[in-house]
């Protein structure tokens, strides 16, 4: 079903994002619009028109689902939030420093940082004024509940990106702590994607919370999965070296369980480098204090939360069945 | 008159940014909620509550001027006013490289660029939230017109800022580019917060544009004077060294001016270091085209625009002698 729903979305979405960005563009300058337009993958760092392979657009897809029929209705909404993702990356990417997005330089690492920030700035705009401009279609009431929702989320982002910088420099980060930062940083904007859908689409005002929580739930449940990918994924499923998250010292959700288990896995990240030896190591001391069965069971915990949600949520059959496979979609990358 | 309006605007601004600042970080983390309250002049750099002196408010003043006996409902838009102003130093200060910002270490400095630029973000966003809150007293259709004037503000700042950070870079920038720059950087804000407080005062809407071209006018006229001031303000009035613009190789209005005319000074501006002999003959070499005479009198055109604007804009007397009296406060140094 989503093999005919999703391509349709896409070439929807992105004729609205690229009629409402020139729109909000109309008094653009020298040097200015083009950074934004390669951050969408519209153009290259000389604004030649092409198109570049970028995000899959989950957030946007997962929006326009939840909206059911009136998902047309929804597409400015869905621009938005991915206007709004891809600010997030252009700041994102000057704070940690990232030379690459995509196999292509950052946006910082083209223009420099103070126009990185301030190309963030307006791309953050944009999203705002996209979702403003359902106003055009919808009843105000309607668009200022959605502003509210938007607000709300994007403080969560920036408290979600506070914690992931924080926990960089701290040691003996809990995996509550972890989970909060997941919310913030991953999880809110998802949340935000199906509550925002389900109110275009009509739902009634009491479901939207559990839509809410579907979105939340199974945004903290994908990132585990993602972390317990970046330790034991297969390298010709996931596309990246094995080990891949241990060799980066990231700090994710099974190494730092591993790190609050086992003093000697604690004893080697206090390590300035890892050898190979030292990264096998890292993976058999997580083996043996169960971090990816624990993992897994947190998982399946925070998915089995997102299914209920859903299922009180009461969406259409319709809806059920295309979320249903998103969640699927999403999921489908095996460990 | 505004003798006795302003003390009062100013204390019940500072308890609306308070309350509106409290509920929205009501999220607050460790480290994170003390960036924005100490950019706001609240606490020191470890959250100890004290009052820095900060700016003077001038943006929230002038929209509660304009909405006349409808201030105090006007409030939540003028502590979102000043937030979006505060927000947009603490980028600037990030991307300007500067150190301090009332006599205290920039928020880059303190606490390093990428929380500077996440800092900035959450108080994005915090203006935003704040705006968004007048739907609890005004009608959605208002509210909606309100967010819609803020985004096509906000683009126009970092229009404006894109500008400003390119003419760094660039030799031969035409004064009418330099206007432009200020429109977005400086002037679009105080057109908006005219435009906003006469929304929510019960304006016309056809009067709106006035007030509009009113605040925008106004910006101009003021910065071109900043500008002035900036060469030729008497030190013991400006508390700045006599041409502190020249000394900085500020390319301001009169400068630009300058360059546009004179050969000399343009080859002057081609050294990499000015001697103090160098600065006295810059001036002289300004004085030599006549760039101040030039200058008082684009002011003065502004300056007369606006003032039209606001005949034209039709406000009750209480409104328009509170307006004039704005602008004599905003124009009582003397060059």
């Amino acid at each position: 079903m989503l093999t005919e729903t999703i391509p349709a979305y896409l070439t929807a979405l992105d004729s609205t994002m690229r009629a409402l960005l020139g729109e909000i563009m109309q008094h653009d300058e020298p040097g200015f619009g083009v950074m934004l337009r390669y951050a969408l993958g519209w153009s290259d760092d000389n604004d030649v028109p092409y198109q570049h392979p970028t995000g899959k657009r989950l957030r946007p897809i997962l929006l326009l689902l939840t909206a059911g029929e009136r998902w047309p209705e929804a597409l400015p909404a869905a621009a938005a939030v991915e206007f709004l993702h891809n600010f997030s990356l252009i700041h994102d990417d000057v704070q940690d420093d990232s030379p690459t997005r995509h196999s292509r330089p950052t946006v910082w690492k083209v223009w420099g940082i103070p126009n990185a920030i301030n190309a963030g700035d307006a791309l953050f705009t944009a999203s705002y004024a996209a979702l403003a401009s359902l106003s055009r279609t919808l009843p105000a009431e309607q668009v200022v509940g959605l502003w509210h929702i938007f607000n709300a989320t994007n403080l969560e982002l920036t408290r979600g990106q506070h914690l992931d910088m924080r926990f960089e420099h701290q040691t003996g980060v809990p995996v509550e702590a972890y989970i909060s930062m997941i919310k913030g940083k991953t999880a809110a904007l998802l949340s935000a994607c199906a509550r925002m859908g389900a109110l275009i689409g009509g739902s009634p005002a009491a479901a939207l919370p559990h839509y809410a929580a579907f979105g939340l739930n199974i945004g903290i449940a994908f990132q585990i999965r993602d972390d317990i990918l970046g330790i034991w994924g297969d390298p010709a499923v996931t596309g990246k070296s094995a080990a891949t998250d241990i060799i980066s010292r990231k700090k994710s959700f099974p190494v730092l369980y591993g790190l609050s288990h086992s003093s000697d896995l604690a004893g080697l990240y206090a390590r300035a480098q890892f050898s190979a030896e030292d990264v096998r190591q890292a993976v058999a001391l997580l083996d043996a204090v169960q971090a990816k069965d624990y993992s897994r069971q947190q998982e399946t915990i925070y998915y089995e939360r997102a299914m209920n949600a859903l299922h009180v949520a009461a969406p259409s059959a319709a809806v059920a069945d295309g979320l249903r496979a998103f969640v699927d979609l999403l999921f489908q990358r095996s460990a």
